[in-house]
């Protein structure tokens, strides 16, 4: 008798993506400004709202099943769809049936819940959107039926403040560091208004007039509102700080909060001879982990929102750290969102080219190719869009509704940026690839084709042999003189740069006061990254102190959006002209954790997966360090002093590159002279290999 | 000082088509099969969640507003989108400002109310989706604070049964004829469980197991539930007959209904020497006017879906009697939805073509531009999707996804189909209408031009010399020799044919016994059109009597999704397999309304909005007849007897026509001898003309 393989549990399904499409649309009206909404400002996509699903099954005798839906549900058999039932329990016939079961629900995404001794939701059973698209059905992990995915939440866990000092008479709670979640007031009694006034610093919280996030509530509501003698406010907020200013006949026990975070592991680890590079990976670690939440966000004090550039990079430092799959997904699938395409994610050109390139990293990080299969066709269709977009050179522009951002910086991004052409053929490459990974080998050579054609048009047009880099932009086919590090920068990380470019371009362009400095930690992200791969990791090391050291010298307990040693005081928490306007906890601020464990413990793939990847430690200056990277499910160590190298990994196999002026040995595997004093070993998982080696002066 | 008109009150103001499109998401799924939701199986569209208005205003003094959204709002100033209020009343500084107030709701369309002095919302405000569309907000009668759209609900008005008598000892309540609403109980008593069985027949009602929509409650519930001891229903249903079963310890008092409508004016009248005509004309009338709701549906039984080519049939009878442009704007809105397009209206390819020549009507009928207006880039974008399905021919056909449905009827609708290359053509002639009167020229030429070719090669390849008419389809380069009615009448209607071709077509085609029949009012509509058309009036008057007179002997209080007069007894309610699955209200059952007000009284308008009009009446062997048809604000009447012709109209001018065997008389107009027996005399609104002819024999 055929039967579908024996799953041991059933599991909530929904049409793909659109779990993950509804989640984005409540995430993106939760930012307040100073208690009003402040939503995002692009077109937030919705669930459909009508969906079917349908399974075949072949059953030796009947059975009974349960069905629960999100929303109203009704079910037939054999396509009779005249004859329905809407009844929670239902006995199968026994035989070869086809089950279809419509669901509606214009809140949330409509979902399905059937149990039984062997027929069950899970993602063998197909959906449609009635678009003649009949998809296998999303799901994740909600495997009961009191558990439906609209319930999602992220779990909370209670945290007292650090210390309860009086300003001016009113209570000021400090939670020790930046922290994220529900305050929560404990038997309240009396009755009056309390004003609550957060803060990322103290100067914030103490500016009721100017701070950025606010709350109040009436004594009366919360009593009501209580449970177990407990008031938790409705809304979570970032904060670091809060000011409570009450009416005199307001009175409470205490106060505290619940912390809500996603449930990650902390899986990487750096620990090294610099006690200050210590605390900024650990710092590191904290501040992408509080923007680590439904989606990667890119600060969760202010946007909330979920942008794709700066998930870009999360991405990548989450595959340094949590490793968490989950919440990447996730933002790959909401950023993407539905068709038709009019805008740009987020409205910025080079935001949705970044898409491409965070897909395709994932990919080459975890080899899932299933999600990226699932997703193929909303990556041509986004492709197609941002291909319009070509001039009559072929190059990327900017219409005029559209955003073309780059960076925080002082420059013009108007007519053809050089910067978004080296982000387009990177897409480019990406869409090779993942066509030819569905087998499609026409469109693989032909998005191939494009990229290269792209390139070398673009390095032909913007290179400039005399400043030694390449220009920002062309306008009504001119190139302009204007020389930034942007372009040269992505440039040299993805590979197009001839050795002798990239030698350039560094001593030219990177190293060059004369250039613009990047004031963002996100571009800094890319600008330190480029600088390791040319080997000047001790100069990496020195920036990193200084930039991020010097956050935590003002008294930084996550990273800024934005740093300007330059600043005096309570300016460094200013932006976009308001006062308290700058995030103070970033998730581009978290960069040192991909540095670090990317070109310091110097782990990367080499392909999809890790199945082989490159270990290249660089001490970059300090006296030693010791770390680890995830790999997927396990994982890289690394150890390293000024005369030895220590190295296991639990996957895969590696080759362990370094510099040695003289000779290493390694009792656990052959060494191999590569020349110009480089030499690798090749590193099998489950072994420990050791190297004496000799620094190079 | 500038300042825009001074309104006189304040409305709702939202995303132009989102009220509509979020009403046709809510009415898609009332339909219930024994109880059970059967939703429409199409992608149901949904309103944007996420919207931001904005208008500028320019005060002398400043102003007092008071603000309500559905949904959250933000409002702010000038730009400044950091500086936010969700007041409910603000403080309008005066001078030039620039207003923006974001609205988010994920139920409801967002929509927005602001009242003040001066400042107030209507459809001069504008709104985006965040897709650089800034467009003139939609708007409709909601000018209360209080009523807002999502409010919105037919009204309804008290109903006593007609009879109630006692079947197998239970209650069977006879409302007199078909009707719609919700069930009311007075008083219930006692415990126990009521079921009740609805019957558009009284075979339905009397058939608990087989009747297709069916309701029950608790007596508890209903108690629980009453006001001022009336429990009404939740849902509104069609019945003419309904039959109570309850436990023994429940009572009540009596039950009555609320029936629900739309409030429309009867504005067309018709009345002749022949009393079935008449009572056929009202039973249209009310048949119509019961399918004429939130939109125009098919039929209140059962699918209680907006379909595309019934209501282009429910558009041309409203014209010709109720003139409520309300229900069709609706309708019109809600059949287009949004994009992308990805499969047909209603999943019909002729429906989605349906779709331009009932807008085409709209405009001729109202004249209103403004409506073309705001949906032509829709309207563009439609046509751009059916365009795409041509085949090397150039013929549009069906792709394995969709529906090509052309009639109920026995025949093949693979490959090109005749008929939907017809519609295309009319619909390629209303695009390039509209692309003019939008002052693109280009696109009018480019439409038209392809209209033309596109009618001449169906011609050529579909016109059969021998069988004198249009062969069905052509398969793979391939004309079948099938011959159906359907493109021949479509053909003559939209005047695609010579006159020698005509005659083909009714002698050949229409009048040919061995052509097969057609089965539905639904074809019947547009085959009873054409006879007239070629003044086969006798004949048309024959078939009306025979084929609706043949439903209402069978007892019909309204009219029928089909008539077939060889089937017996309960036979009649069946279809689709079902017992009693056919729907006996359904809108395209109405027909003869246009018939008998198109062509009887013969009015019909010659440029948009009645400017100017035709009026040709025609007894077809009535011996006299009395009529009214709206035409916009105004109406024309028309008298007739066989030696008289009285005609009054109240706005634009008219053309009388009329044959005469000798020379007619007419006091108030000049008439005109136009040859061969016919005249003409030019009407002016506001007098009355009375002609007296002689007949022809």
């Amino acid at each position: 008798m055929e039967q579908k393989m024996n799953r041991q549990t059933a599991t909530w399904i929904w049409y793909p993506g659109d779990f993950e499409i509804r989640l984005h649309e409540k995430m993106s009206v939760v930012r307040r400004a100073r208690g009003v909404m402040y939503p995002a400002y692009w077109r937030l996509d919705r669930c459909y709202s009508n969906i079917k699903f349908r399974y075949t099954y072949d059953l030796a005798k009947e059975e009974q099943i349960h069905i629960t839906a999100e929303g109203r549900f009704s079910f037939y058999l054999d396509g009779k769809d005249n004859y329905r039932s809407a009844d929670a329990v239902i006995t199968l016939p026994a035989g070869r049936h086809v089950i279809s079961v419509s669901v509606f629900n214009d809140v949330e995404a409509p979902a399905l819940f059937i149990d039984g001794p062997t027929v069950r939701t899970d993602s063998s059973w197909e959906v449609t959107s009635y678009q003649n698209d009949w998809m296998q059905a999303g799901s994740w992990t909600f495997d009961t039926m009191e558990y439906p995915p609209s319930q999602f939440r992220l779990p909370t866990t209670p945290l007292e403040p650090a210390t309860l000092t009086m300003r001016d008479g009113y209570p000021l709670l400090d939670f020790g560091r930046e922290t994220f979640g529900y305050l929560q007031f404990h038997n309240v009694t009396g009755t009056g208004t309390v004003r609550v006034y957060y803060g990322e610093s103290m100067a914030e919280a103490l500016s009721p007039d100017e701070c950025v996030t606010l709350d109040r509530f009436e004594a009366l509501e919360a009593t009501d509102n209580s449970e177990n003698g407990i008031y938790t406010f409705k809304e979570a907020k970032a904060y670091r700080y809060v000011w409570i200013h009450a009416d005199q006949g307001v009175g409470w026990e205490r106060i505290s909060m619940l912390y809500e975070y996603v449930p990650v592991t902390y899986r990487s680890s750096f620990q090294c001879s610099d006690p200050m590079m210590n605390k900024i990976y650990e710092m590191s670690l904290y501040t992408l982990h509080l923007n680590t939440r439904e989606f990667f966000l890119d600060g969760i004090k202010r946007d909330r929102w979920v942008w794709s550039g700066d998930a870009y990079q999360a991405f990548l430092m989450n595959y340094y750290s949590f490793f968490d799959l989950d919440v990447t997904r996730r933002t790959l699938v909401a950023l993407r969102g539905k068709d038709p395409l009019t805008m740009h994610i987020n409205t910025i050109l080079d935001y949705s080219l970044y898409w491409f390139i965070s897909l395709y990293d994932y990919y080459l990080y975890t080899g899932d190719f299933e999600f990226i299969q699932q997703y193929y066709d909303r990556a041509v269709s986004l492709m197609d869009f941002c291909l319009k977009q070509r001039n009559e050179e072929g190059m990327v522009e900017g219409r005029p509704q559209d955003w073309v951002f780059v960076d925080w910086a002082d420059f013009q991004n108007d007519g053809a940026v050089s910067t978004e052409q080296i982000l387009l053929v990177r897409g480019l490459e990406a869409m090779s690839r993942f066509a030819s990974l569905m087998g499609d080998e026409a469109a693989a050579g032909n998005y191939g084709d494009l990229a290269k054609e792209t390139i070398s048009k673009t390095l032909r047009i913007f290179w400039d042999e005399e400043k030694g880099g390449l220009l920002h932009h062309r306008v009504e086919g001119e190139t302009k003189p204007t020389l930034t590090k942007h372009a040269s920068m992505f440039a040299m990380t993805y590979g197009y740069l001839s050795q002798e470019q990239r030698d350039s371009v560094v001593r030219n362009v990177m190293l060059n006061p004369d250039v613009p400095k990047i004031r963002t930690p996100y571009m800094r992200f890319h600008e330190l990254a480029v600088l390791c791969e040319s080997g000047a990791h001790d100069l990496v090391r020195r920036e990193i102190l200084s930039y991020w050291g010097g956050m935590i010298e003002l008294g930084a307990t996550t990273f800024w959006e934005e740093y300007d040693p330059s600043l005096a005081d309570d300016e460094h928490f200013g932006m976009y002209d308001v006062k308290f306007g700058k995030s103070l906890c970033h998730a581009w601020g978290a960069g040192p954790i991909y540095i670090l464990g990317k070109y310091f413990l110097g782990v990367t793939p080499t392909s999809p997966g890790y199945e082989t990847y490159r270990i290249a430690p660089n001490l970059g200056g300090l006296a030693h360090m010791k770390g680890t990277v995830p790999t997927g499910a396990g994982q890289v160590s690394v150890e390293m002093s000024l005369s030895t190298i220590s190295v296991e990994s639990t996957t895969g196999t590696g080759v362990l590159t370094f510099s040695s002026a003289e000779s290493p040995v390694c009792n656990e595997g052959e060494v191999r002279d590569v020349g110009n004093g480089s030499y690798e070993v090749i590193i099998e998982a489950g072994n420990i290999y050791r190297v004496s080696y000799q620094p190079m002066k």
